[in-house]
């Protein structure tokens, strides 16, 4: 059974144990799914209805880019327990011979770079909900509105905890110019992060007094 | 079947429909337990190791405490969907009669409260997640630290979503005395949420570097 095959208080279960799988990495994915998801009710509450037709194309346009990050995220769910799988049988590999250790080095190295990439394209999946967000709170059905902020706060969420799971990663790479990259990906996701949170917010906010 | 009984990807199928239940509010509580689950999976990491013997009571309460307010979670989550139920069957109800007009309104206004009632505990559950995580980062297992961070920012962004659900029902409640002292206790959620959070992720990235 996958990840996400399990049930939700089980998964909260395994969570809460010492197995380090699932953990942080695919957590985040899910908060980040659950945002995507979020997005799409909106838009499935909006599609259909006599007071939005005249959005109708644009609200349908953002519910398959929700759900096809949703799939993304959860896809990426999986992938981190499969990345940290890998990682485990590398650092389990002989290193008795020369030849040994040398093969162990280079699984380990291939090993945390995926462990950093699937992490990273979280953030950008979970990244690219905030734009989504706007328009489905200004243009999405009103009595919804809530669940936008919820969306936008999660996808926030699921931002910063899948950047943490490449921070840790990255520490451990040889390859200076991949690191660099990363890190300048980074700064490119994190940098109008919080303000863009807040704009949305407030937008949500300012619906839910009216 | 109950909610947190379905497979995570039936849970996140359902939560894009236009169902409106799973909502924002099951959402946030879901949120908190996962942070609530990362806590005690920090836990489980230390207790039993040699190097945090000397930490081995302290953090066997911390994780008493979330598994207890993972445990408080997982059955809010549930209770949001029950109390949506209980909304939806009061605004259906009989309107000819007189009396059946005031009944629906006594039906209609005790069914808010309750919905209000279930993410204003959600906020406050996941709010005690907080404190549990200074100590969870500075005393836990070191390379389980990025897992204290994601439960930081899954339980901010838990406080906030389920803050938002209790924002919407009381604008729909009469009882004034109720919706003053709610609105106390939100300013009082909310006062410190952000520089907390802040502080504590400081402490986590700090870590991360070291």
């Amino acid at each position: 059974m996958t990840l996400l095959q399990v049930p939700i208080t089980e998964f909260l279960d395994q969570l809460a144990t010492k197995e380090p799988v699932p953990g942080g990495g695919s957590v985040a994915a899910v908060s980040g799914a659950m945002a995507a998801g979020l997005i799409s009710m909106v838009c499935s509450l909006t599609l259909g209805k006599k007071k939005y037709a005249e959005v109708e194309d644009e609200i349908r346009a953002l519910m398959d880019r929700s759900e096809s990050l949703r799939r993304e995220l959860q896809e990426l769910a999986e992938a981190d327990v499969e990345a940290f799988r890998r990682l485990s049988v590398a650092y389990k590999l002989p290193r008795e011979t020369s030849a040994d250790i040398a093969i162990r080095r280079d699984a380990i190295q291939a090993a945390t770079r995926i462990a950093t990439d699937v992490p990273l394209r979280t953030a950008q999946a979970a990244a690219a909900i905030l734009p989504l967000c706007s328009p489905a709170a200004q243009k999405g059905n009103s009595a919804a509105v809530s669940d936008v902020g919820v969306a936008v706060l999660l996808a926030q969420a699921a931002v910063r905890s899948a950047l943490l799971n490449v921070e840790i990663n990255l520490n451990s790479l040889e390859d200076q110019f991949y690191v660099r990259e990363t890190r300048a990906e980074v700064a490119k996701l994190t940098a109008t992060l919080h303000d863009d949170t807040e704009a949305i917010m407030a937008l949500v906010n300012q619906q839910l007094q009216a």
